[in-house]
């Protein structure tokens, strides 16, 4: 999971090259932000901080980077003491401040502040959207399924649908962060301490000679913590077969059809036959609108795996996330810097993003300069997170997920409605 | 990049613990392949196979893993000997057939077909669906903008909207496979030779205190190789400023605003001034739609940089890839089975898919069983790639591109259409 120095765009690298020759070591601060949130998404949970904060920390070029850097066409004419002496030398110095993982966030508000020499601000661009970002998608589409579970379990089964497994352990990770309350990948569980969940396929049904012979050896290895799949051919008739052999499952999982008419008729033969205790969980293609729809429906499932949805933020597959030059050290002190670019300006200066709450609930942000003489009050949500390019936050994963369920539990709840949500005013302070 | 043996599933485990139990040991043969195409797809260009195979040979649990796994409760009821003895001598001994890379395939048609010991041909879904599916998923995009491109250069930039820098390497092999031309991935550039290519971001402008300063500086240290980034502020005022300096760059890319429009006057300005030879190039959330638009307004635009379109698939950022049981063993013979789930049936027996090709065109695909008495005819498309866990394939990222051009330009112009394309006929001769 490490990223190599070389996880980056080839402009990065001939940007630092330039400013290299052109002796531009003065400081800048970057934002990085998302320009405006997808059309299903009021909002964002700010996540993946923990990792971008270790690339930053062990970023270094190698003998074996820097030897492939001196045979790359664009590099060609730099000079030899960028590779020989520049390049080895090279670390992140840089001060970070950051919204914590686990917070809610708006459009324009800068996720991540780094203020450092400029080439090494610019260098982490690419890497660090991408560590952010990725995240950032999965732990806002999760917190909405978590919603719409209203406190029914959900688990995430994201893996193979993950854009590589790497993809679906981060996944998985942001997921937990945002509430779920297991994952099914198993080195997201070592790497995270993350609870996992899991039981059988339709293939485990299909590799014996019929269902019941298939749910007694499931059943004679794992026997009281057994949860069966249900359809690999009938639904009722699989759960009338497990009545019929006094089976006892833990639960059973419907992955097809209509699961709230099959919940029902399901939960009617184990209740007939007293298996009070077999609980019912379903999968297949769900989402939070589907989870929603089958939670006010009143069906007796209790819980959810949810795959593509988390793993892919499939109806948001990508934020807009940007890292945009605020300003820049001209002379001695740092100026304020903006582009103007069509549809692409941004905002100059260095920024903090703070959280009005009255009663208990979240009102509104406001988004001003860092060194306002009349700060408007709030929660500052951007705080120091490395100095000089030494971490100076580091929270369980547990901790994070706790401040996620506290600070989404603020939002308004017209906010945090899945259809039709409220937009969350972010009031804009600043000059342009 | 090599992925531990927990990059699996739980489910995975336990039923591997379950059929060591159990003693199911005879072999099966499972087959990966895509439900249905997404919508916007009429063919999907098959990758991944080389990083599958990779992951298939290197298969082994360490003794890292095992320790962890002990500590798992789902498996805690597993014996003693499935830690000590069976997982530590566990390797991947099938057989494999498949696709290979660049082949155009369509829904039902196995990708990849395994045979194996039951545990381990279903030890390896989780990870096989993944190495193969995203990549798919990508170079199956990529294919449809290199088409849109029409023989104009395509570059992969989008690296910082992948699903984190590794899903970016993956992107940015599929998309050069399916015919891009560089991606901007240094790391991609390293690991699998493809081309680099990237020059400034608006953040070197902005550094610098104005922009003839900034285009200048680069100029100094990249000579006639430089590309300028023009709509920092004001494409047009940029375009003269370079005119004005003397610059001749290599070209100029423009990222924001109306492409056609500003290409065409940014041409009528550079082509005036005699810098007949600085080619444009766009950017800027670009797909094979806004880039077929480009192509047939006729702008004067000779490559595009696409990112978030191919590095995510952004418009269909999942395929419904699925790794089902089709035979299994039972008593010395391999036995066709299947699934009867509500809309997820599958077709039982051991397959090869055949693609009949008439005047260099391909007219017909026909999915048979492999040891059909009267195959089809045509070309069948799944070979060996590897016979008891030994690669028996191994062909280079620049063959594999090859073949992609080819196989792809058999297939009917109408199929290949970006919008509203034909279907392709995929005639299934198979029992049920």
């Amino acid at each position: 999971m490490m990223l190599s120095a070389l996880s980056t765009d080839l402009y990065e690298l001939t940007m630092i090259g330039g400013y290299y020759v052109a002796g531009l070591s003065g400081r800048a601060t970057f934002d990085l932000f998302v320009r405006q949130l997808p059309p299903t998404r009021t909002y964002l949970v700010a996540a993946g901080l923990e990792q971008a904060l270790d690339f930053l920390e062990s970023l270094r070029f190698t003998a074996d980077d820097i030897t492939f850097l001196r045979t790359v066409p664009a590099l060609a004419k730099l000079p030899r003491a960028f590779f020989d002496q520049y390049l080895p030398a090279l670390r992140f110095t840089g001060d970070v401040w950051a919204m914590e993982e686990g917070t809610p966030v708006f459009a324009q508000e800068p996720i991540v502040r780094v203020t450092a020499p400029v080439a090494e601000g610019q260098l982490v661009e690419t890497a660090l959207i991408s560590e952010i970002m990725f995240p950032t998608s999965v732990a806002s589409r999760a917190s909405r399924v978590v919603e719409a579970a209203d406190g029914r379990g959900v688990m995430e089964f994201g893996a193979r649908r993950a854009h590589g497994i790497d993809a679906g352990i981060r996944a998985a990770r942001a997921a937990y962060l945002a509430g779920f309350d297991s994952s099914s990948i198993v080195e997201a569980g070592r790497r995270f301490g993350i609870p996992l969940s899991g039981t059988m396929a339709h293939s485990w049904v299909m590799a014996f000679p019929d269902e019941a012979s298939a749910f007694r050896g499931y059943a004679d290895v794992y026997g009281e913590g057994a949860v069966f799949i249900l359809d690999t051919y009938d639904p009722l008739a699989a759960a009338r077969m497990i009545v019929a052999s006094g089976l006892r499952p833990k639960a059973v999982r419907i992955d097809s059809g209509d699961l709230i008419e099959l919940s029902r008729q399901v939960r009617r033969i184990f209740d007939e036959a007293g298996l009070r205790g077999t609980a019912i969980v379903a999968s297949g293609d769900l989402d939070e609108l589907r989870i929603a729809e089958i939670v006010a429906s009143g069906a007796p499932i209790s819980g959810f795996g949810v795959g593509t949805a988390v793993s892919t933020s499939s109806d948001a597959p990508a934020l807009s996330g940007v890292y945009k030059l605020a300003e820049i050290e001209r002379g001695q002190r740092l100026v304020p810097v903006l582009k103007r670019s069509h549809g692409k300006r941004t905002y100059p200066g260095c920024k903090q993003a703070w959280r009005v709450v009255r009663d208990g609930v979240a009102v509104e942000d406001v988004l001003s300069l860092a060194n306002d003489d009349s700060p408007p009050g709030g929660q500052p949500l951007l705080r120091e997170v490395m100095k000089g390019g030494v971490r100076t936050w580091r929270p369980t994963l547990a901790e994070s997920r706790e401040r996620c369920r506290q600070q989404v539990a603020l939002l308004p709840r017209d906010v945090r409605r899945i259809v039709d949500g409220d937009n969350y005013p972010v009031r804009i302070r600043l000059g342009s």
